[in-house]
């Protein structure tokens, strides 16, 4: 029988379903999609097909589209939120991202947004990214240090990816700096691998343009998932950076193209084709993965 | 006469009225309000007078209030996109930034996001930034390097304002590693002043909580102005701040205030009880400004 202070506990009796973080959300899309990739949801509406370009409501329309071609080939979807704000779209970004949660349930929304503010206005940034636009992860940077990442990690079952090595030419700028014998990069690793992990919500972001570097960061986190943009139009070498950045099991990696799925195709036809490019890219990651194979080879 | 290619050349003759650029125009704010108050505009809608709590709008009806009450008192208003974005207020912050251009002309608003992405997606968070908002300043967050702020330089009358030394207690994190000697803000700094700062549109976030960094940072890029927050609630020494970071003229800094303003008072006389603390607070700051008294010492 309940005592006295029984009526202040909550508990929920009915439901054995373990809490789905962005973590664990993202380890079964791995599997049950077979699939590292993710598309990156970059909507650019001067390359939309030309039926689109004048039509109200065309980021969306353009964006579930490629949604519903390539969902059961993906691990996760990136919306890049400045692609939605630039053309006054947050509603667009709402729309989709609800749209995402409701037609393809355990497929996570990673919000690229790269930000980086502390206290209240972090905290600021959290409801916006996880409250209003539902994202199940974040990009954040981490230049303002710890209290800048804190504010996420107050929402347990969300992903915090840390910036540490970026994929553009000018990346190496700061983050190759030799901080105390090590590049600027391996120490934010190190930091997000021993000191601000505290609760399994973190990963990383590290350029597919710099394999080396990939490694050495792999080397550093363990197991931590780590987005990698630039397979695509940046021209990372997918054999190179699966070979670096995977995990034991060929999963770890959440490996990002936007624009050569995004606008592989020109005319009405744009989905297929968007379709196409991600067959052939995960299949092309597919064939680099090292993954133990104890249920094919009779082993379970 | 004009010659044949003379059509294609725009000629405007009829002006002879400088560009104002993003430094010009905070150049003239300084002198014309004797002020290096910035009031940082980062509305909270739980601590807004019980009147505004559940209108509609009233993100909007704040700010506007805040700004006709201090706007001859300051030298920028600083909106933090955050406070908006949380609400589904991007709406009224473009109604704000436009009002605060219709009523208050040459009070530049630097509007504090701390982008920080590449390429592409920066141009989109330019467009965002100066042509959607309208700003005539924005955060910067340098950590992705060159390539991460050359796209907003591509406006040649707006300033790019980066992060350099922060005034939070993690700011240290990263910021204060030894990088080849020096610690990483300062060759932020230097990166600003020597390599970055190509058309002269930079300025520096170094916080006020940290004088002896701002001194530093002042040392190595002369007379740019530095956005220095933390002088009201976060507790920054404006003696020290001041001392540490002005430039001969006595101006050189944005001293940015924004709860120890915003919320003065708690009733419906908020916006006089702000108006009482920015005069204050500008009181206290121009105790502190050495300013060259030409004028007043009939030297002119």
């Amino acid at each position: 029988m309940p005592g006295r202070g029984a009526r202040r506990i909550p508990v929920f009796v009915l439901s054995s379903a373990p809490v789905m973080t962005f973590l664990s959300t993202l380890a079964a899309a791995w599997e049950k999609n077979d699939s590292l990739l993710c598309v990156g949801l970059d909507p650019d509406p001067a390359r939309f097909p030309a039926h689109l370009r004048v039509k109200n409501g065309a980021i969306l329309e353009f964006c579930k589209a490629i949604v519903t071609a390539t969902a059961d080939l993906v691990c996760a979807f990136k919306p890049q939120i400045a692609h939605f704000a630039a053309h006054r779209a947050e509603d667009q970004l709402e729309a989709l991202i609800a749209h995402i949660h409701a037609a393809h349930p355990g497929i996570p929304v990673i919000l690229d947004a790269k930000r980086g503010d502390i206290g209240d206005t972090a905290a600021q940034y959290a409801v916006e990214a996880f409250e209003r636009f539902r994202a199940d992860a974040l990009t954040v940077n981490p230049y303002m240090g710890y209290d800048s990442i804190a504010p996420y990690l107050a929402y347990p079952d969300k992903g915090v990816i840390l910036l540490c090595r970026t994929s553009n030419p000018g990346g190496g700028d700061l983050q190759a700096l030799k901080v105390e014998g090590e590049p600027l990069y391996e120490r934010i690793a190190r930091l997000a691998a021993e000191k601000w992990n505290v609760s399994g919500q973190c990963a990383l972001v590290v350029g597919a343009t710099c394999p080396a570097e990939l490694a050495r960061a792999r080397a550093l986190v363990g197991d931590m998932p780590i987005l990698s943009p630039g397979i695509g139009a940046q021209g990372g070498d997918i054999a190179a950076v699966v070979g670096a950045g995977q995990t034991r099991g060929g999963t770890g990696l959440i490996l990002n193209s936007s624009r050569a799925i995004l606008y592989a195709g020109a005319d009405e036809r744009y989905a297929q084709a968007a379709r196409q490019s991600a067959q052939a890219t995960r299949a092309a990651i597919n064939a680099q993965r090292t993954r133990r194979r104890a249920k094919e080879n009779g082993e379970e």
